[in-house]
């Protein structure tokens, strides 16, 4: 975003609330990117949706390229549409959050697609020419968590990235799969995590033997996954045996047990969904037959979280360049006016060059200033002073480095490109 | 959207459900724009969701020109809030959709955010130097409505876009008042509305004397407004009485009686929300005060309705081209394999110029594919034949006109700029 510090609604904090244990939530709020509500509810600030916009833009991006087409279903679901599934007692799922129409009908509020996606597309599916297909879409999950502790890693209520597959065989459901999980690759490397995150083979519930959950290494994860470096692949500890071990094609020695979050996961539905709810579709050979589904999620402000577990130092956050609030930090420093006059004129150039800048043009000390710049955690910080001024200079500071270096202003625009 | 139809998911349909009132969901579904999952509850179909997003980003533009600054709040919201402004009991507001977290603790729903943005505000807003300021948001919300019989103009669940302004005074609060009432002028010229839309006097309900709805004469309105064309200004008939005729400055025999749907409001909080939540600010001369508020929705679903029941024909739909899914509809008749080669180049050449295309690629009718092209209702049709190809043209139409012209392929690109 591009934005004057004196003009921004929210301010850094020195502290944190005291309810609050997560690192991820902890400087997320103190640098005024989210709002915590409640336990596991958190509101996102300006500087914090930009960051989820960031990377909601480059999940979509991907999304978009695998030809699957966005939509946006609704948060209330019909109860029967669950049962049909026996997905609707608390019993079988214990994150609903349920209500009540004023007839008294009880509704769901939905923390998952499949049903009502399934039911939607039979609509548009009945023959073997309407398949293969997929739809995706951003919406706001609600999951009512007995326990929320680890900050935006686990909320109570989110956005996610959901995607459903259709496909007319095993076969034709591989190949997609093999698309998404690749495309999963390419999203968490443009994310800045590719190089922790390993697909990770995991139960596969009641749908089918395994599902893939791509797993980000960090001390702030709550599960257990052991990891193969060479082949870049891992195994959850839920289904961690031999008979595994043997299928995925690893041995014991050659695995190390780490502490990892789930960013994303890939799950085979085969046609555990297509057949109670009735998704059939004519094939060429004139026979009826269920549709082979599949279903894909990321929750990118968990992956929002993580990425700031992988990233914050101890003076406070700091952002891949790809998913930054801003491109650039401009801090003025005192209110000379031929400081003020070439730091406004910066500013107008960098956004003319196509640059984010968080502009601090207010009225604070330099030592403010520089701790809430490192805090913010924007890649590159300039300085404008008195002093720089005259060697016609800005100073430039990576967030990632520790040194500082003199530019000429004139060629701040370039260098930055 | 860029789709070639014979890949895009949804498909058109003949008849609507039969428990479908209103025209604006008959034709949105009839043309695959949103499906209907139960009564008042509507998915956003991609045709749908690319024509909502326009929309949404219109307002945007106008709010972000307004130096309004964007985030997302919750939809859960905790009791104490709403109790200390005494909109929590079913009572007092009659939309709440309320849940219970696993320790029975109560959470509602957010059918509005006025408690929640309010007490989110104390977190940055103590002093005269935060002032003024606003914030806004797109958010899902829930309201449980008794009946639902309007199609998208009135629903469950809908994603608004509220405001929230914050003054230091009146008079400071009125500035503010006058420039969001002027935007939304704008927002609804740009949206093609704004010759039938009128700032209208309507109730304050418990936060001030008055608020202005801005309604938009239609006969699929649920409320009647008296309008004055001159003054392009309107009373609602709840309030419309001797006194109110005098404060607007007309009088009752300049004034007609029209049926109009509200498509946006913006009302007056004074320190309703302030004084209860405690959102205070110290002055400059040292006294500690309420904040002045304003809150300003607009329902980007409602819009879309609305410019359905006033633009559509016996025929479907017809855009607006600020909102139109694409700016062409591309028909290719036959299978002919110059017509293929023809109308896939001019496919490209259309997506390089920066047009969105709807490419009917598909083995139907001609018949089918022009009640097609109507019933989605693109600006422009194009369509390739063999017939056209032998003049090196295409043949043009513009949904809102009767006829149809010739018109060179290599001039195609020009024109259409």
């Amino acid at each position: 975003m591009n934005i004057r510090l004196s003009k921004l609604v929210t301010k850094t904090k020195k502290d944190a609330p005291r309810d609050e244990a997560a690192k991820n939530a902890q400087l997320l709020i103190r640098a005024g990117f989210i709002h915590k509500d409640s336990a596991g509810v958190y509101a996102m600030l300006p500087l914090g949706l930009a960051v989820l916009n960031k990377i909601i833009a480059i999940i979509r991006d991907e999304m978009d390229q695998l030809g699957s087409q966005e939509l946006l279903m609704t948060s209330l679901q019909r109860r029967e549409l669950w049962e049909k599934t026996d997905r609707w007692s608390d019993e079988q799922v214990d994150v609903w959050f349920k209500s009540k129409l004023k007839n008294d009908t009880e509704v769901g509020l939905a923390w998952s697609h499949e049903e009502q996606m399934t039911e939607m597309m039979r609509n548009f599916v009945s023959s073997y020419r309407d398949l293969p297909c997929s739809i995706y879409q951003f919406q706001n999950k609600l999951r009512n968590e007995t326990r929320a502790k680890s900050g935006i890693m686990r909320t109570r209520e989110f956005i996610m990235k959901d995607l459903y597959s259709f496909a007319r065989s095993d076969a034709e459901h591989d190949v997609f799969y093999k698309d998404m999980s690749d495309a999963y690759v390419r999203i968490f490397d443009r994310l800045g995590i590719g190089e922790w995150t390993y697909m990770t083979w995991a139960s596969g519930g009641a749908f089918a033997e395994f599902s893939h959950e791509f797993q980000t290494i960090t001390d702030a994860g709550e599960d257990i996954i052991y990891i193969h470096k060479g082949k870049k692949i891992a195994i959850n500890e839920e289904v961690m045996t031999d008979e595994v071990m043997a299928t995925v094609g690893v041995k014991r020695e050659e695995l190390e047990q780490v502490k990892a979050a789930e960013v994303g996961n890939i799950f085979n539905l085969g046609t555990t969904k297509s057949v109670p709810l009735e998704l059939n579709f004519t094939d060429e050979d004139g026979k009826v037959k269920p549709v082979v589904m599949g279903s894909y999620g990321i929750g990118p402000a968990r992956v929002m979280g993580v990425i700031v577990e992988r990233y914050a130092d101890e003076k406070g956050l700091v952002w891949p360049a790809n998913i930054a609030p801003a491109d650039v930090h401009l801090v003025r420093l005192g209110d000379d006016p031929a400081v003020v006059k070439a730091a406004d004129k910066l500013f107008e150039d960098l956004k003319s060059a196509g640059k984010d800048v968080l502009y601090d043009d207010r009225d604070e000390s330099v030592g403010r200033k520089f701790a809430d710049a490192d805090l913010i955690g924007v890649p590159v910080r300039l300085t404008v002073s008195k002093r720089t001024l005259e060697q016609e200079s800005v100073e430039l500071k990576h967030r990632n480095q520790a040194d500082e270096k003199m530019m000429k202003i004139s060629d701040v625009i370039t260098v930055l490109k």
